[in-house]
């Protein structure tokens, strides 16, 4: 089996974030933040030290104004619905991922307008065509850091200084990128990091959080019981609480907890160079075959291990499913859950076949991979 | 350790459930519904078959309108704050968790009318008070089947019917009831059932549904990817897809699929036996203690394994602190996010010490209850 299905979710995951999962679950597997006994608490201390670790990591001064969530779509709708309203605008861009675009293209239906700037063919949005399509309402700018469809690395750090500079919110979604590059949210000028928990960060499904710059700008989506002010039924504004309703996934931040653990102990430098490395080596190998299009950043010091490609017309399902049934490779072909993307990139009707890396992935998977490949396009 | 704090979670979990975590992490922890490899159809399947368990466990006709959700929170979200609009009305009760009444206060701000019906000391609501309730404008009633204060059952049925005749949306809370109690949506006439994964059905902290009657009168709160209709930027309205944006809880699921099993192998009428069995006792004896304060209903056939006592006046938290330290039982006290219930019942001031019953609770966690809260009375 050859997993390089990454930006859906890392596979596998260390072997310490299932044991501490199945620790948490088996040993202290209480309700945290909720009674106050010797199990609560120790659920409630682990949580608590998720938060501070993920937040030093991020560069987040108070760990409160980390929020955890299911996934990184409903950190994304919470910044995304809990801000803008009616009359506000926002810029979006070409390379979204529907988690952003679909949230945006709903509150049309409540007067809020956006403007989507369209990426290069590499996926490359401009800094300027960001600048050009401010508006006096412009509320906020939501980006992606790194493509899940190209790969393509974006200039977050140039877009938050306009962010900062013209005083519009500035919401990153991390989804390719928290745990393979550093983020520091201070240095960005990041006012909404939105990242899952179980792709670079190695944490299992079913987490995911959001840092919130000012919480008091931003309104709930979700409302209920938080084990706080629970004399009010009304919901409380402290944080995190505030955006927390409802029985957190304990164990599953405990594995994510985990997850970073290895990262900080490996080094997430080695990671990163680990990804480019093979991203590389993929990609030049696989341009020597005729027939074989690879799309993204032709620049391979711009772009992650997210690498799409076709063989000359060949439906990209089809190429999957070869890949999948006679190779045992596990990539994702289709549309990638961002549309505008492949129409960017001129794949919409073909879709692209997806190869993604993550940490444990070896030299010997990415050369078995290229063989593969030129095999198949060989065959037709 | 004595566990008696299973209205937040149930603990201990079966092996069986922590094993099956434990192997989809490990053996096959792709994302469900995304890509079409082996590992990704395998996690596909074990959800659908989640999905069909539950379904036909709750009388659901068609598996798909069953969706996950992170907790039950989320599920109650979703069909209160995606059904209720502007000149809407809806009645619930004062028995409500915080995560029912939070979303119906927090709509006021959008012109959504409510009305709480009080219940009566032990709990109950009166189905004609209800009745009374209803205005021209009457879109939804909600209510929890079994409250997560005092264990009052309530009469779900009876209200189903009201709902029904006069076309009323139906939103039954089986936060404390699913897993426990026998639930058919189809002879309760219910429209909107919502159920946490990790009380009565036994699965991990993270796992949540909601059965939705009909998803074309609910709008979504959290728009994104969804692996089906990728080539659009607008949320699909097909089920379970139009709610369940971002990557499921797909380890958390499979656990929730074998608590279920769990409970059907053991048998649903076994459970609730065992668990009105230890009530009964518990309650017969702590009634003989002069000086403790028993809430709830005094029609033992009438309540489920929750029940709430004070010592005189001692305070809740310091009781409860007394039952952890000294005797090693966990508890919950205070406030339990119900605050209009501590009201219905008069213990808003002191708060309650809930002792919460789970499948796991023998009869000697009960009597070694009883003779602690014997000693700490004596000891006043």
């Amino acid at each position: 089996m050859y997993y390089l299905d990454n930006a859906a979710t890392t596979y596998p995951k260390p072997q310490s974030v299932l044991d501490k999962v199945y620790d948490a679950m088996k040993n202290y597997g209480a309700n945290p933040g909720r009674s106050g006994h010797k199990l609560a608490l120790k659920a409630n201390r682990e949580v608590y030290d998720a938060r501070v670790m993920l937040s030093k990591f991020f560069n987040i001064k108070d760990p409160f104004n980390l929020i955890f969530t299911p996934n990184c779509t409903t950190s994304l709708n919470i910044a995304i619905n809990g801000t803008l309203h009616e009359g506000d605008h926002v810029i979006t861009t070409s390379m979204e991922h529907n988690s952003v675009l679909r949230p945006i293209k709903h509150l049309e239906s409540i007067g809020v307008e956006n403007t989507i700037v369209f990426a290069d063919e590499e996926g490359f949005v401009s800094k300027d065509d960001i600048l050009k399509s401010i508006k006096p309402n412009t509320k906020m700018i939501a980006i992606t850091h790194v493509s899940n469809l190209t790969g393509t690395i974006m200039p977050i750090e140039e877009i938050g200084k306009i962010s900062k500079e013209k005083g519009i919110l500035f919401l990153v979604d991390a989804s390719q990128s928290a745990g393979i590059y550093p983020i520091d949210v201070e240095r960005m000028n990041i006012d909404f990091l939105a990242f899952p928990g179980h792709k670079g960060l190695l944490g299992p499904q079913g987490t995911g959080g959001l840092f919130i710059r000012d919480s008091l700008l931003t309104d709930t989506i979700i409302q209920g019981g938080t084990g706080s002010d629970s004399y009010s039924i009304f919901q409380p504004e402290i944080m995190p609480d505030k955006f927390e309703s409802g029985t957190l996934n304990m164990p599953g931040i405990v594995g994510l907890k985990e997850g970073l653990n290895y990262i900080l102990e490996r080094g997430i430098e080695d990671i990163q160079k680990k990804e480019e490395e093979l991203t590389e080596y993929f990609i030049m190998e696989l341009s020597k075959i005729d027939g074989v299009k690879i799309y993204g950043p032709s620049d391979l010091k711009k772009r992650a291990g997210v690498i799409p490609i076709n063989i000359l017309d060949l439906d990209s399902s089809e190429l999957a499913y070869i890949l999948d049934e006679k190779y045992d490779i596990c990539v994702r072909p289709g549309l990638h859950c961002a549309p505008l993307a492949h129409k960017t990139i001129n794949t919409f009707e073909q879709g692209a076949v997806r190869f993604s890396i993550g940490p444990f992935n070896t030299f010997e998977d990415i050369e078995y991979s290229i063989k593969s490949i030129y095999e198949i396009r060989r065959q037709i």
